[in-house]
């Protein structure tokens, strides 16, 4: 049986200091509604990625407090979590609700709001995705893992600073037609040396932003699906894990739970990374879109720049990757995962601000932490 | 297709100092594989269920370090929350992943660290459950909420004290017997009447204790399962929400989403509440077990107390309920739902401390918050 794609909607993401944690879900939730020509007593079951509401704003039990304020008691709810891959997670367990025949159509959101403890606070949040043991503990924080990875990639791969910052530059340029963009503004290789060194070698513009947002979409079975205009399936979903620690790794130049996460999702949608049009990886920083590359197998190992060079991954390159702009211009950590597969959904339905010509097949890749968790969703149009 | 049990294990509930949440996690987790006779990688998928590690020890990302500790990468790890009903639900969303055809055999673990944070962190963190818009951030603790209902039940039912007292009596003489409880001691009505007031009319020993612990279980399709030697079934779930706050409800003196679930489950099983031969039922005060006798339909709305005073629910009598002690000899919430549905396993086994005799059908019935969300398992063997 498949399982369709039949309804998407998301907030602007940004810095929502008059809407709350329960607003934005709502209000994703209800777009998403309406562009299926739903509305919310037709979904027999809610599933909500959130990453750490608990510690943003006081709020554990987040799947029952959006289906609370949207109206859906008593349909099923449920919270996934997986640091910034919560998204995903909860797209990937709503998939399996639907395949195990007891759900129909069902809801799957994501949504964080980041902005209200603070920055320093959200810094410290973050870093519960990553080994609160062995990492938090002594001072670590994302740019500072992250960074650790760029380091090692620069030293055994010859990347140099400047070219790292063809990430943030493309993506930057394609977030500028992105209504739902935090950042909407281009920036240049010059911009990106000449921002703050947060930690070295990633510089202000190399990180993801703190953002509030959320995101959601309708998932259904093939009999509901089939019936309407433009639906897009969900034809391969991989997900894997690796150690919290980075220390544990054997190496930190490529992320292993990307690889598995991209190897079941290629096998069992019967593709492999040629047959891709267009993809949205995780670019939390510079680094990890490059990494992406290569983990997802669209790059040789240590070749992932060649593709940022010679423009492959920008609009009009033979495989668009990001083509909302990416984290980059927003990262609401648990809608995160959502809002990718929902700019891989407008893509196949030729509906994207940046549309790719004829795309056909599209990858969406998440990432929880720095790689403890990855999951990988191919999606197609008939 | 069925599900079946074929593995269980659980820490001792209580006071850890020396252990921190992924050493309980991986113990429990090594008991299951040991019982199933079975390694880690025989294991092709993980599923945790925690409410709050993110505010008890400062991590979230929970499924992915428990897989890491316990050696389980890369396989896909989950972990699932609704706050005191992360546990079941985690249980079903693992038992939809065997269904999807995605997994063939699945460790659920629930874990949960409390104590690290000391009683009042605890009881804020708790708070997360509830509605903290509406509820927390005007000063209401779960004790408060509880209270509430039984203030109510007590109005409307005519519910003397001393009869309430009754649940935790019978509990902790139940808990005497189990070996993995923080309490193992029996007490008198009249110790519950002179222990402390905490939020009236709920005293002390009403109250489930703040508890470290973890559990897990090891499911797996019915090819596989069948070969063990007492295989335990899954024979329906249901799972329901309903509102956050308390206020929002149309009346205290019931559950709807425990309603719900139930009624899902016993239509999937095929079975009614006079076919159920014990229970676990969901007693984080005293109030919640009398109010779960009648949203279980094992009592007439108002009439669950007569299961008390005419020791229905006690071992020895009709149907056994909190067999093992229930939540008033431990709750480490993450964990309980697992644990629940460990000592149905144990009794359909013929293996429990507190055996009732010739159990076929077993319920477990798990709540999280104030019943904004609610599970419920129906297990049988052949």
């Amino acid at each position: 049986m498949r399982v369709g794609i039949i309804g998407i909607g998301q907030t602007k993401m940004g810095e929502h200091w008059s809407k709350s944690l329960r607003d934005l879900s709502t209000e994703a939730g209800a777009m998403a509604l309406k562009s299926a020509g739903m509305t919310a007593s037709d979904i027999d079951g809610l599933f909500i990625g959130n990453m750490s509401a608990g510690r943003f704003v006081g709020q554990e039990h987040l799947a029952a407090l959006a289906a609370d304020h949207a109206g859906m008691t008593p349909i099923p709810a449920t919270r996934c979590e997986a640091a910034c891959a919560s998204g995903s997670l909860a797209f990937r367990k709503a998939y399996f609700a639907i395949l195990s025949g007891h759900h129909k159509i069902v809801m799957v959101g994501g949504s964080e709001k980041m902005t209200d403890i603070g920055a320093t606070g959200s810094v410290g949040t973050l870093m519960g995705a990553g080994d609160q043991e062995w990492e938090s503990s002594i001072g670590l924080t994302f740019p500072g893992l992250y960074a650790l990875m760029a380091q090692a990639y620069m030293e055994r791969y010859g990347l140099q600073r400047d070219e790292l910052s063809l990430v943030p530059v493309k993506n930057h340029a394609h977030g500028v037609k992105n209504p739902y963009a935090q950042f909407r503004f281009p920036i240049s290789v010059q911009d990106v040396a000449a921002s703050p060194l947060v930690a070295d070698p990633l510089r202000l513009l190399d990180c993801s932003p703190i953002t509030d947002g959320a995101a959601a979409i309708i998932l259904a079975t093939e009999d509901v699906a089939k019936h309407f205009e433009k639906p897009v399936w969900v034809a391969g979903s991989g997900q894997a894990s690796d150690t919290l620690a980075l220390h544990d790794r054997e190496e930190l130049c490529r992320l292993r739970a990307s690889e598995k996460a991209a190897q079941m999702a290629y096998i069992q949608a019967g593709v492999g990374p040629e047959n891709i049009d267009v993809a949205e990886v995780h670019d939390c920083f510079s680094i990890a879109e490059i990494i992406a590359y290569e983990d997802l197998g669209f790059a040789k190992r240590g070749k992932g720049k060649q593709m940022l060079l010679n423009k492959d991954t920008s609009m009009g390159g033979s495989m668009p990757v990001n083509t909302d702009g990416g984290l980059k211009v927003g990262h609401p950590v648990g809608a995160t995962g959502i809002k990718q597969l929902i700019e891989i959904t407008r893509q196949l339905r030729g509906e994207a601000p940046n549309q790719v010509k004829d795309a056909k097949i599209g990858l969406a890749h998440n990432v929880g932490g720095s790689g403890a968790t990855a999951l990988v969703h191919i999606l197609r149009r008939d």
